[in-house]
This record gives C-alpha cells, structure tokens and sequence, in this order.
C-alpha cells in the first residue's frame, strides 16, 4: 500500500537445491523484516528458479556464492550450500562482515570445524549462526522447558528415534551420523543444558533393503556431564514415514514430543495419522520460527538465539567420537579426545 | 540492518483487549509488511499499553476510534473493539477508503448487518474483510482439502465441538450463538462449500455451574444445501479446558481435527496432553496466517481470501435462525426467513 | 485329569448362525461352569457344525428349537435364532421352568414384547435374561462407574456413535433402530440410571451407497428423566471399519470409550491402529464376561446381573417412540405414549 | 444347577501372597475345567483366607507346601511362592506325577535352574510350565502374527520399556534383571523366534528417588541369533505408573503396543488415559488366557502352549550374562559362557 522506509534485511541465499530454494521461500513468504535480494547456485539456471517470485520481483541470481558474498544489495548471508563448501563460504561471509546463517554442518570435519572458528575468530563468533532448527520446534522447546520446571523430576535418561523414508543412494554410515545424528548430538544437550562427555554405537540388525556400505538403522548412545544417558536410534531408510520421536525420562514422570499431525483418518479399516515424506512440513514451524528469530536479532544488533559455530563444533566432535566407536567395535568413547 | 524503501502496511487496531492486543502483537512480531502505527481504545491506558513495544518503538495511542481511522499514518484498520461498536467503525474505514478486518460479529444483529453492507456498498465489499479465523486453521484447511479430494467420499455428517472453560459471567443463552457458534455456521458452509439452509436448537441438561440465565450446553443442528446434517456442541462452561473438535464422516470415512499438543506428560498415573486455558495458544497459527494473508493480498491489491462482510452477514443469518429455533421450542427453523 | 462331580450348566443354544455359533464357541472354551449339551438351528447342518467340537465330544443336534427346549440334557437355554421367533422360544423355555438368555430384541415389536411378558408372569421374569451384553464390557462399565465417582460432575450430555462396515443388504430404516440404535436405547440409561423418556430422530444426508429404501445414517436424540440429552448416531454402512464410540460430558469434564486395539503399526506413511470388520472382536471380552456372569448366577440359583425381559421391552418402547418420531418428520415424541 | 460328572483339574496353589491370591480367584472365577482345592503357605492364616471363597466352599489350607503337593485331592500345582523355593516345589511336585505352572523363576541362579532341569529329567520336561504370562497377552502376541506375516518386513531393532510405580524397598540392581527384565528375556526371542546370544548393559544417572545399593533405571541390550538388536529399560521405580511398551521396527515398518486402557479422561485441563499401579490389571487377560491353556492342555493329556522349564533356564541364562556384564564395566557378553 504504501512505500515506507523501514528496517529491513537483505538476504542472499547460497544454494538453491531443496534447503536453499525451502529458505528462500519460508524467508519471503512468512519472516517479518527480510528480503531474499540475491541467491546463489552452482547451477544457475537453480538459482534463476529460486531467486524469481510468483508476483515477478526477482532477487539477483548468481552462479559464483563470493559474488554474492561482495554484492552490496546483501546485509547478511544464508548458506545452504553443499555441505563440502560451508566452511570457505563461512570465512568469506565473516570477510565481508556481514552475519550467516550456515545450515550444518559447519565443516566436513572436525578439524575443520575447528580451523573455521580459529580463522573467523571473535568477530567470527558474534556473525555465525548455526541451522540446529529444532531448538525451535515448539515441541522441542515445550520438552526443555518442562525439564526446566521440573515436570519430571531431575531427567535420567533421555530416548530419541530418527526415522526417515529413505536416505541418500550413496549415503554412508558415516554420513547417518555426521549428517542425521548430529541434530540428537546438538539438541540433547541443549535440552539437558549439559555437555555430551562420552558416546558409544552398536549395530542393529542391517536392513537388506540399502546398499551393503551402509550400517542402517544405527544405535548410539551419548552420556552427557550430568549423567544422563541418551539412545538415538538414527533409521535413515524406515520406509514407512518422516518419523521424529524424543522422550525425556524423568525420576517422577516422562515427556515426550507428539507427532504432528493435525488431521486423523479413519479409512479402510484403518484409525490413523499421516506421516510426512520428508523433514520439511515436520520442521516448517521450526524453520520459519528459526528464521525471524534470526532476522529480528541482526535487525537488532544483538546476539541471536540461535546455535552458534562453537555449538556446531562441539556437535562434531560427538559425532567424531562416535565415529570412533563404530570404528572400534563400539566401545565406550570420550568426546574430543 | 538497512533502512530501505520497501511495501508497508500501516495498521491501526482498534481495541486493545484480549484480542487487540494479541493481534497487535502478532503483527510486530510476525506478520511481514506489517507495522502497527495506531493503537485506540475507549481506556486511553490500555491504547499506550498496546501501543508501545519492547524496544521503546511505539505507536500512536488514541481513545477515539475515530481519529484513529482519520490518522494519515494508517492504511489499513484492524477492528477487535467491543461487539456493538463493530459497525460504525467499518462504515467509517470504509468511507476513509481504507481496508479493514473486523473481528466477527459486523454486528450485534442481521439487520444491522444487512444495513452496514447496503451502506457501505460495492466499494465496501472490496475493502472489508471478516475475522473467521478457523478458514485459517492448519486442521480445517486439511479437512477441507480432505473432503475437495475425495479421502472420505461424499460428506453426509459433520460433528462439531466447542467447550471453553468458562464464558463470561453475564454471557446470556444468545450470546452461546452468536458469539461463539458462529464460528461453526462460518466454517461448516464453508468446508462444504454449501450454505446453511436449515437450523433447529436443543437444549442438554443445564450445567448447575451457571448462572440461571444461561443454557449451557446448547445443540445446534445445521442442514446444509447439499442435504449434509451438522452437529454443533457449544459449552462454554466445560471447565476441563479449550477443546475445539469437528469430524467430518463421509460415505467412505470420517476425518476429523486432533487435538494440537505438541508434547504428551506420563505423571501422577496419567498418559496424557494439556489443553489450552482459552482460544489464543489454541489457533494462534490461524490467527498469524489469516493476518499475513490480510497484509500481502492488501499489499498486492487484490482481493483477499479471507471471509467478507457477505460470509459474516450470512453467519449471523443463521445465527438468528437458531434464535428464532431457541425461542420456538427447537422447531425446525429456515434461515433468512 | 480327574472325572468328578461338580456344578456344570448344560446349556442348549438355539441358533448355529454368527451369534449362536460365537456364543456356544465362547461357552466351550472361555466360561467356566457352562456344557453345550444341544444345539438347534431350522438348518440341521448348521446345527450340526455348531454342535461338533474339535475333540469330536459334541452336543446334540436339532433341526426344532422346541425338542431342545424339551431335551433333560438341557437345563438352560441361550436364544440365537431369527428375531422373528424369540418371543414363541423365550415362551416355551420358560414354561419348560429353564433359565434364559435371549439375544435381543425379545420380540420384533413393543406390543409383542409386552405380551411375552404378561404371557411368562413373574416366574418368566426370573428366568428371563436379555443379551444387551454393552453393560458387560469393560469400557463401558469404567464409564459408568466414572459418572458414579463423580469424576466428570453431573452428567449434562451423552455422544455415542456406532458404525458398521456394511449392514444387511435389505435393512431398513426400521432395522436401524430395532436392530442396532436399541443398544444405545438400552446401554444409555443403565449408564445415567435414568430412563429414557422422550426421544427424537433426524434424517443426515443419505449415503448413496446404500438401496433407496433405507435412511443410512440417521442421528437419534434421547432425553432421560435426569433432563441429560444423548446423541445417537447410527451409521450401517460406514464402511471404514466397525467403530463404537461413547463420550459422557459432566459438568466438569468428559469421559470416553477409547479404541480398543492392543497394537499400533507404523507403515505406508500412516501410524495407526485397525478396525474390526464387524462386532465380534470388538465385544468379545462383553459376550464373555457376561456369558460367565449368566452361568454363575444361574447356577448359584441367585438373580442375574444382566438386562432383564423389562429392559428389553423398555428398550423397545424406546425403539417405537422413535419410529413414530421418523414417521412424523422427526418431531419430538414422548416414550410409552 | 445339575451336579455332573465331567473332567475337571483340581489345582493346588502354593504361595498365598499378591500373585498366588490372585491366581486362586481367576481359577476360581474365569477358568473353565479348574477347581482350586488347596492353597498352601508358610503363612497359615495367608493360605486360609485364599483357600476361603465368597460362597463358602473353600479350599484346604497348609502352612506346609509339601504336604499339598502330597494331597490326593490335588492333580495339578502352581507356584506361586517365594522364588527361592521354586526349585524344591518343582521337583517335588514332578516327583508326585503332577503338572506344575512354576512362576518365573524356576530358581535363583542358572546353575540351580540347570540342576533342577537335571533331576526332574524328560518327565519333568513334559510336566513343568513355566509362568511368563507375556505370552498370552493379546498384545504381544498380535505382534508376533505381525511379524510371522511380514507385515513390517524382517525385523532389525526392538525397543522394549517396563516401567513401575516402586519396587521392593530391598530390591538390588540384581533383582532388577532377574525379578523383571528377564520378561523382556523371555518375550524378545519368542517374539523373534530367534535365541539371544549376547547382551550388555549400561546404566542410565540413578535416579536420587531409591537406595544407594539400586541402579535403577538400568539399559540392556539383547542380540539375538538373527542379529535384531533389542533394546531394555528396566525402571523399577519410575513413579508415574505401570507401563510396558514393545516395538518391533522392520524394514518396512514398525509395530507396538497400545496403552490398553478402556477409557479416555478429560479433566483438569488434561486429555488422557490412566495407568495402573502395577502390572495385574495390565496382564490380568494374560494370566487368565495362560492359566485356561494350561487347564485345557492337561486336561486333555497334551503338551502345554506355555513356557517350558527349558524356556526358563535360558531366560537365566541371558540374565546371568547381562549380570556379568553389569559387574564387567558393561562389557559385551556372550550369554552361556
């Protein structure tokens, strides 16, 4: 209706596969204060497609992220690149000043992780933003904060199942853990508010329906500094659904996430739910609340809520750790040594 | 981060109780081309409590509607003040040419109602939008696309529920009906895309809980065009929480709403999820979606697809239908006539 | 192990269809104290099968319900047979001074059920039991004794709901009522210990999968002396699955039957539990539970616990005040008028 | 009504506490064919107010197990004493020809249990029942026909929890895995159909709410032969209510245990489902089906569905290698090495 100079921040998106285009499109359509001016791909005709809207006021298309990085129409960086090129984009965003959000993880490795957060250093920090989205799923957050009231009694152990439909055709058993796992390794001890100190991974029964290289579901336990023992069960080809489940056991009671459905069938001789195909509608409330809560704390000049580079890091080193169990038959390992 | 020209909405609320308030709220905080700049409300007080933010950035306070509506710095009105102001304050957004939402009722009667369209005519029509906020409603708009699909065959039956825990004190047996289950003569037509043609009313045991004025609970029957019977329990004294349902059975299925806890609590032997104390936490997302859906289609000058003034005159004719069916002994009651 | 004497009920079934062949399958194998000595059905061979055991040990068979009546092997009699002749059979054991158990209804009208009555005397009522085996079933008994907790307050509203996959091929909208909705008629009051004492009846929309002839679902409203008001949908030909549902408001909450299924799957993107395809497993443990408390009361030579010849009749007055209330465009009619 | 000679088994109980009063009145009650006779405890005032029945024709009491078993009015035994004496009941009882349904465990250590299986010898092994009443719940075993059926495809993982209100106010981080994880050892291979080869066990933080000598709750893991990994929580004192849960994940799908509670409560701003306070109304349809199977296979001279005694050393078996891997820092264990 009316043209009014106003807070805004302008956003340029670095990838434009599902992630990327998914943000680019939560980001116009539903956050408070944020335009999409630029987005980035490899693929340009990809980033053409995200960066065009339906009422035809595109943002720029890059094929090249650094020049989107140096474009002065962007005040702050989204990254949802592959996962190989998050840490040179990361260091360049920190360049240039302006703040990122990087989807995870920050690095392929922990050393790397680690090289990142030494290269951007304290100004590095204050920029850096980590995608650990759950954190903002209403779900999760009314976990923590039944934790914090005491609802359960002081937490013991803590169950939490990962299941989707069906993984990456080249997807590894490492990969199950840095790039499926990783978000228990991130959001159990945010729910806690203590460290993982100690891991360990056991086999199920393989299922036959993957390729021979990949050890699918997984078991993995986290200790973390309080005692608390968590199990993650990570099934990246279930088959059956998108499947996130969390319990919290506590000495007087238990809490555990819903699913979240919103509408229950009854067809076929059948009572029942839907479950969704992928992550996208089980977090979309936790990306968008992601999102505007990042959005409002740059506006703002203020630290965000989100996970931090040190956060992502920390998480690779669990996921690390567990690694190193799969390695050696499972045994009992500590994180970050 | 940037100040920069982009498309804003400058919006007054007028009222600034329960439901001004949060949707003033909602509008700072998370509807995007939002920006409230007038708050008015008969208590000048509650205007500046409503009308300042966190971060010291208010908005004009008014006690006068009116010099809200007239104020240069607002675009677009937002209408949450007390029911029998409801009407004149559209007839004057419309006649300042400025679009406006009005919580439901337009008006205390039908026949204030049709007066309000026939005044304020085509122009009218184009600018006023009705707060029928459940059309927003992740779970009804599933049902609907439920029922448009074909999941459950053709619909013979809906069941609505609607139990509050406690109505106002003075709320009258009227008041059942037109303040709260015209929610229901709203969504029902318009999940079936069929008008209410038909209502009768019975009354349940009265509640002892209540005062002698009231019947609480009430039974509505709605007959659609389209031959389907709806059920509406209306409760406004239910005590045991907020808990919306409605099931549509079709001749195949039945689907209906679930209940929207995101976390469920084993304790002191029970298995179960809260309910919300009152209406907000439970369609906050409703509210939130049919806001931004207000804001871009006012944005962008279009029509918007929220309800109009017609939906809510139509509403209120069933409404008084259900009236006439109370005062008739629950005899069989046409609407509109 | 060990031949010996001891009390042992040896029971006579009439009628080797579904419920005769289920009840003398539950007698043998689930309910201590009873023998099938006999069974009649107008189709010897049925009787037959119905007759035979697995370990060869069989009853009688009969073509003639009269000579098992008649049968000294026989010292109590279950009724299974065509509706159409319960009241002669009912008769005919009583005279012959043996306990029974009628499946319900006692006679296909009031007028003959009242007759059978007058016709077996007070020494009829004593022998006489009903099978509105719902009063057995342990959810319904768990709703009953909640209301008389006063677990949910005052009761002020009932909702119950039965649904079938598919009913008899030529049902009518009669049968609807005598034949299924008269569970309802009968298990509604025995929760409030109220009688029902003005009913009426409300087409839905016909499902167009059914023959012109019946009114497939229908929506029944039974008013108790308590002044509570019970909703009563029947639905025949749902199709998705047999599905029962009974919720009482109270004044301060609501109690309701929950699906009785012991397992839950996850698959095909759905998380559900099934239906049955009919009543059988859905009221096995009532038909059990009660069938045992009829062989330990008869036995003991005390009153039943179960429905009554009385009950049954009431439930048909019930019946008959809301066929007239369908016959005269649903107006509201008073029961036993 | 008729005194009759037909076969019936005449049961002696030994062991008149919570479990054997309870066996006594579902023999009495809801088991066809059995007829309790004696009841013997240590405790001769326990063993005569179980031996006593409501209609006065009681049982005959002994304070001496032996002199039960010697009873010639005895055929058959269950016991249901104190686990120490199992053993030495059930060579006993073998040695005086009867059938015996041993409550778990046939003795305190597997060594024990090896022994008594040596000396009651193949007559034994066609004599001796043992009590691991999981089998019979409706639940488990509509989860194994669902495995057999293939409806969640070859299963990979199984996630078991057994939560109580309290336990034993002396029970020992021993006790919890052979008092009742070892359910949990029983269930998951005949569930699998596949032998548990090797555990471990973890423990979770120790909840602050039990005595220093308890770990409780505790975490095992069982590997059967077809390499499924089951998971066991074992919380003996979770405070919140009786609750067992299964899931059995395949390669398609995943299948568990409902709540299998009868009715749903709204109250208080909650929405839920009761638990009990211990495990008999959870596995009351269990104990009744297990006991009329063993009834129905002795009386008809044919090998019992039930646990063997065989069925019970190996359950030792698996809770002795999870005991030593308790004492061996959780180290993977083989189980019968």
């Amino acid at each position: 209706m009316t043209a009014q100079a106003t807070s805004v921040l302008r956003i340029g998106v670095i990838g434009a596969g599902i992630m990327g285009s998914d943000h680019a499109h939560t980001l116009r359509r539903s956050v408070r204060g944020a335009e999409v001016t630029a987005v980035a791909d490899v693929d340009l005709a990809r980033a053409l497609a995200a960066a065009s809207t339906e009422n035809g006021e595109g943002a720029r298309a890059y094929d090249d992220a650094h020049a989107l990085i140096g474009d002065p129409s962007v005040d702050a960086i989204v990254i949802a690149s592959h996962d190989s090129v998050h840490a040179e984009q990361v260091v360049a965003a920190v360049r240039a000043a302006k703040p990122v959000l990087c989807e995870k993880p920050l690095a392929p490795t922990l050393a790397e992780g680690m090289r990142v957060l030494q290269e951007i250093g304290a100004t590095g920090d204050a920029l850096l933003s980590l995608g650990f989205m759950r954190r903002f799923d209403p779900g999760y957050v009314q976990l923590r904060a039944a934790i914090d009231d005491g609802t359960i009694g002081t937490p013991v152990l803590v169950h939490n199942i990962s299941r989707g439909v069906s993984g990456a055709p080249n997807a590894t058993s490492e990969f199950s853990i840095t790039g499926s796992a990783i978000h228990e390794f991130d959001v159990v001890p945010w729910l806690l508010r203590s460290p993982v100190v100690e891991v360990s991974w056991v086999a199920p029964r393989r299922s036959s329906q993957v390729h021979e290289g990949l050890q699918d579901p997984q078991l993995i336990h986290l200790r973390t500094a309080d005692g608390v023992l968590s199990t993650c069960e990570t099934f990246l080809n279930a088959r059956y659904g998108y499947d996130i489940r969390c319990e919290v056991v506590g000495e007087t009671g238990a809490i555990s996430l819903t699913e979240p459905a919103r509408v229950r069938l009854d067809a076929g001789q059948r009572h029942g739910i839907g479950y969704a195909a992928d992550w996208r509608p089980r977090f979309a409330d936790a990306y968008r609340i992601e999102l505007q809560a990042w959005v409002d704390s740059v506006l703002a000049g203020e630290p965000t809520p989100l996970a931090t580079g040190r956060d992502g890091v920390v998480a690779s080193a669990v996921a690390e750790a567990v690694i190193t169990s799969m390695h050696e038959g499972g045994r009992v390992t500590k994180v970050g040594q």
